[in-house]
């Protein structure tokens, strides 16, 4: 099944958080993502920097932390969100906030927005979409070896039976895990993939670039 | 099953929409409806006016017509959600932008604020939620013979199958059916009810009054 | 000059915070300020509780505080900004978000929203008006002797230069001198007007009422 | 004086409405404005393709049109405003919206976002600023021979009096004037700008390019 870009909020066997972002594409397949000082960036692959003129939809940060909270999303909502949640918003309002504003993506497939953050440590998370047809933003519980995902396209409701099994030892793991493990397996198409895993100190942050 | 407030969208079997919105009331059951020049309003009932001053959330206007939408809701955000969509928005974004911004009402239950509207010709309507945990907008398909109904408490998710059997040949009608009708008829502490029915013309408007 | 509902945030003479609210009313002259539980609310006076059913916007929570913060306003908005800034928002986040969702009152003037907020120490405090021609949230300094004023007719842009002399020994003696003070003394058809003033353990509240 | 990148909006001697935008910069003067299928969209000049890993706010759509009206700001708001007023919002509601949730420029400088808009008959525009210290949504009169405008530093309020003669007979000449008419020949280091110009059958959009 090809479901699009794909969002997920979880937390490991061994009880560490995470939040992963994985890019599946059928237009632009020649993506991947890189650490810039910190925030996880989406760019083209070397020699399909034109590509940019082809869509404003294919580069932008998609994971960032705000305080607490590890924050991933499918585009460049990814910034108001984390700035908002630094400013002091409360998670729920800062991804209603600015989904409502930003809105679908006005491209050929009304592709929505989808977000996703978990804190450091605690037992609820957040995940959110904009279609044309809604604006869902919900809690989500983090259990130990599930993750809860939410996608652009086919399963883009957030829904608590919308999860899967979920296990990771580092972040790049993590990332991994959203291209070849558990029910993400089963989805078409991946490019590259982000995450951010708690540890005892903060979150680390890691990276997963399909070859 | 005490449900709390109720709104539904639905549409007859001879294939008009309808939207609904019926009190249910452990602690304010002294209230009644009353139409105020095509405003439905929510009072107490005669001798009980000093329930105002317990609450303020018992006495606010619940449905209100704006261009071809009717719209009811348990709060005082009927009006900023009316003037919105008289002022050209989307009712999508008209309800998540006063319910995030109304949130839920902060009383004894975290009582969620809650939404409902039908055009007055169309097959879309739209139902909304805010809570503590949560703020979901979405569209529902309005069928014939079917109501869709989101309260306030244990069913306040905004789902296709949160669904009732349902008729009505006058907006009065459409209002005792949320009362004593289809799976409304389980749910406890009916107070009043307000219901606007489409017809040929345009929406009739009426109430009903559990004595 | 009439300029109908004002609110003022300044700073006495010795250098404590306030911020305060006076109803000025040709239609509804018969209303009293009365604190709820440290809610200062506008209500009608003995006598005159039908007046509530002629208008929606008479009677509302008009001062409450939220965290370090005393905010002030003409209408039903004051408690959702204090709701939010309670939520962690920025009070510039807090009256944007309100203010654009909940709009100028749709009577017979189109009046504006206007609000005011001070904290219990710093110098920096917020106004706002929200108009049918415009929405204006800023920053406004806290000067010794000196209040900052917004009202819903003639001066109801934020503007540094629109301020007054302002000195107070106590809360009423604040919410007094919005009445018979400065600037404030020209301003027609007073009624009743609150004030919260700071001190050296928070704020007190105090009230005036037009005999 | 410096100020940034400016807004306009105002009307040509011969009654034409016109909006504006110009790019001022100190640390990006290598980008140019060209027309992507009648978005105009702000770029690096060949060979400076690398400045865009330098910041995420140096290329944006920077005018667009969305019904009878045209649309003109400094970054990547320009999208989400304009697809809200597409959608039916008010433009005041469209640029309060975006701005609350987008805030000013996270870069070194809290850049403010502005935004300006023209009808393509009628004499109201719309001007808008969100800073660290506010947010301003207004109506500005469009008068023959005038145009307002606000920048991102310095003369970054709304206000009628921050207006300078204009005139053009295309939209060119428009974007030309921002950078040698009126009161726009004082501001310091022009790089490119853009304009949309109303004329009998619609807006024609023109591009300057300071060699």
């Amino acid at each position: 099944m090809y479901v699009g870009r794909i969002v997920a909020a979880g937390r490991t066997r061994s009880g560490y958080n995470a939040v992963a972002y994985r890019v599946s594409s059928r237009s632009f397949p020649n993506r991947m993502a890189v650490d810039r000082e910190g925030t996880m960036v989406i760019v083209p692959r070397p020699g399909f920097e034109s590509d940019l003129q082809q869509s404003p939809y294919i580069s932008y940060n998609a994971l960032r932390l705000a305080g607490d909270w590890a924050i991933a999303t499918n585009g460049s909502h990814t910034d108001p969100i984390t700035e908002k949640v630094n400013a002091g918003l409360p998670v729920r309002d800062a991804m209603a906030l600015t989904l409502l504003a930003m809105d679908y993506e006005h491209d050929a497939y009304d592709t929505p927005r989808i977000a996703a953050a978990v804190p450091l440590r605690g037992d609820i998370g957040w995940m959110a979409v904009v279609r044309r047809d809604g604006l869902v933003v919900r809690e989500v519980p983090l259990e130990d070896g599930v993750a809860r995902y939410v996608a652009t396209y086919e399963t883009n409701d957030v829904r608590d039976d919308q999860s899967s099994a979920f296990d990771a030892g580092t972040a790049a793991e993590a990332a991994l895990f959203t291209v070849t493990g558990g029910a993400f397996a089963g989805f078409e198409k991946p490019v590259t993939s982000v995450a951010a895993l708690a540890n005892d100190a903060g979150f680390a942050l890691g990276v997963h670039v399909v070859e």
